[in-house]
């Protein structure tokens, strides 16, 4: 890949962005379901200033609005654009005169669509940040939301406010939509600090906002996923940024394949590249793949937690298996297999607790068969955990569950995992996804939840490489 | 793989076992959390005689309790046995001795603790089967449930009635803790018929099982998770029988590497043999194998919808992909290539429809990205649907779904795949797994879920090699 064009911007070059004091919406509108109204409504938890622009509306639902951008009382740190293409031009040379830190551009209609005059304008868009300074998202985005300070830059419906839980990560995605549903992610109790969507990427793009979230304390782990870059190289700079800092970058990517790259050139106009040169970046810079996308957030939320534990993996990290369930156990044992983990079988004392608090029926090994009558007797799985966890010839212990309900196991295990700092993983085999005891079970600092077992040994083996 | 010892059991003979019409509890109590008391109590939902079996009660919960099955006042169909391992001998004489159809062994601690005398034990248990007719299941099982007549013959809490929806499926499990994992997607939903577990399957195992689901006509299809089976051919019997009367078999095989074989050994005394040889019987018996136990359900209830439709794919599939969004578009199209799967372009008049259906910065192609418009406009995405589906080039249409919230949309969706007798598949791309709109989703009977795309673009490339 060739040499990068520019290093990625980091927070001081995003932060008027990202931390915006200030935020104005240039086409504001009061008309159902437009975008400068949903932009408006998506701004209600923003506890900084909020300047609606529109030259024919006095005010919007309450808040007084301005003619243009340079009536503003002050130069706005973030400006919206929710105008058609061909407004986007002057809009932005107008942000850029009134001293605006960063603008974010929704309009589609630009290199996307293939035509020569329409990548033309975008290249002049990308021409307004480079003369200015003034940061552009965009266009064709569906904006940005920094949810711990409430500032949601964008139409999209993206979870409403973060809450501070255990395993926060940050979201950035070229596709607004593959943004919007993985940052859904929140509904069901997982932490999202930050939901970053680049579109067509003319001036910052997804390399920037994983830079950016290196240096964010909320943020413990990164999700990505992308088509392309214009600069690869650029992705590994921000990558080594975020591995200083103690931050996995867990990644898709999409457009791999020949009818997938042809899709991407009319997405995002992005050229997408050969999937074996991201194979290399990837390993190069420690980025962590996930094979499929719906394992980026609890991949990512897993090795968020990951950051406060003390102990390293090994290389091949040695995985405990234990569960209520002779099933679950073997299907953990085929997959660590195929995966080349480790699963030591229990020797001396960790051996003998094991039998002692299991029934004859059960399986004193590794996978440990504990038997369902574990499930009615939580010190029985307790005292499986510790022999577990206290036992240095173990990295990880994995507890595949098999039905929705067993919460107050979880709390038991996520302690325990705690106080031996060792990575507890449970794997919710039920197919009732968002069954009783998932929600806790996202809440509790020291269990990671996965929703599959191949996921789950996945992220655990990353781990060893990581190490 | 040896002939097979017997042919499977079919509805003649399970039928006393699986439609009863009265059942015996045997080691029936009322001790809190006691498996005779959850047995009892998971029966109340059933409509035909219960009777429970106490030598010291008189009555539990308002039923009368007999002393012993010879005094009950008919032969029961069924009979459970919730009873100490060393108890269940003498219980199964009794029981066949008392004209009973079938008995369910809950006791662990037979072959499964590797033991000669509980091999022996075993051994045993199946030579009453074989020698009196009556029909065992287990040792080691939770039980099994018919759920179209709430005949719940266990201690697992499975759902607890079936609601008649499109896509039922029956459920067969070697394990109980996987059959009651997945059992549990009639939570979210999904349409269960019957959950039948086997455990150590001394006399009924899975192969039985999916027998009798083929002369059923409220299974659909069968989902089937199995370790191994003492007489392989047994399986392709029952997945012929299966064949014939229209019903998919789909199997997750667990125990394919050896620490999975060791691990099943001690789990339901199972040689699990070779992978290579359960992979050829699955292609040779036309066994819907998937990669990973969470797709089991969903590509099982896909096939079940499958049934009432008249086509017949392409062997190798055409596929039409209509999103909202350019991202999972590509996602799409990049794991229908690596499964081999076709997508061609639109021409002609498809094309012209889809071009004046979205706007001028979508994608007229396939996928088509009808762009974020179309979630707020359903015509737009109404009309492509239609123009994919009554094209002849094209066999299946898959629609991505970028967030919870857009079940209007699905409504048009089934409505069109019912009248083009296509099949319509919704990849629920959110992370919000049970938001919005996904229970009405599973309701509709045009329109398959998925959660996944492989396992969504897997099921329509299995589709192809069956037809």
């Amino acid at each position: 890949m060739a040499m990068p064009s520019r290093k990625p911007y980091g927070r001081s070059e995003l932060r008027r962005l990202l931390e915006p004091r200030s935020i104005a919406v240039v086409g504001a509108s009061d008309r159902p379901g437009s975008l400068g109204l949903r932009a408006l409504g998506n701004l209600s938890g923003f506890a900084g200033a909020v300047f609606p622009v529109s030259p024919r509306l006095g005010e919007i639902g309450g808040r007084r609005c301005y003619r243009s951008v340079a009536e503003l009382p002050d130069a706005p740190d973030c400006v919206v654009l929710a105008l058609p293409a061909d407004a986007v031009e002057p809009a932005l040379r107008e942000c850029a005169a009134a001293g605006a830190g960063a603008a974010v551009v929704f309009a589609s209609g630009f290199a996307e669509t293939g035509g020569e005059r329409a990548a033309a304008a975008q290249a002049r868009i990308a021409a307004i940040a480079r003369e200015t300074g003034m940061r552009i998202v965009g266009p064709n985005t569906t904006g940005l939301a920094n949810l711990t300070i409430g500032a949601h830059v964008g139409f999209a419906e993206f979870p409403h406010h973060h809450v501070e839980r255990p395993g926060a990560i940050g979201l950035v995605s070229q596709s607004g939509a593959m943004g919007l549903a993985l940052s859904q992610a929140g509904e069901r109790g997982a932490s999202i600090s930050h939901v970053l969507t680049a579109g067509n990427s003319c001036d910052v793009d997804v390399a920037d906002f994983v830079s950016y979230l290196a240096e964010v304390p909320q943020a413990g782990a990164t999700a990505l996923v992308f088509e392309g870059l214009e600069d690869a190289g650029r992705l590994a700079d921000a990558a080594g940024r975020a591995a200083a800092a103690g931050q996995a970058v867990v990644a898709f990517k999409l457009a791999r394949s020949q009818p997938g790259r042809l899709a991407a050139a009319s997405h995002t106009a992005t050229d997408a590249g050969m999937p074996e040169s991201f194979d290399a970046l990837f390993r190069e810079a420690g980025i962590v793949p996930v094979s499929d996308i719906e394992h980026l957030v609890e991949t990512a939320s897993f090795f968020s937690r990951l950051r406060h534990l003390p102990r390293r993996a090994a290389r091949t990290p040695r995985v405990a298996v234990l569960s209520a369930s002779g099933g679950t156990g073997i299907l953990a044992a085929d997959i660590a297999h195929a995966l080349g983990l480790d699963m030591p079988q229990p020797q001396g004392d960790t051996l003998a607790a094991l039998r002692a608090a299991i029934p004859a029926f059960g399986a004193a090994r590794n996978p440990c068969d504990a038997t369902a009558q574990a499930t009615s007797n939580p010190d029985s799985l307790r005292r499986c955990a510790e022999a577990f966890l206290s036992d240095p010839a173990y990295d990880a212990l994995v507890m595949p569950s098999g039905r929705a309900g067993l919460s107050p196991h979880f709390a038991v295990l996520s302690e325990a995992g705690l106080r031996h700092g060792k990575p507890v993983c449970v794997v919710w085999m039920s197919q009732w996804l968002e069954g009783p005891g998932a929600r806790e079970a996202e809440a509790l600092p020291g269990l990671s939840l996965f929703r599959s077992m191949r996921s789950c040994l996945s992220a655990l083996a990353a781990w060893g490489r990581r190490s």
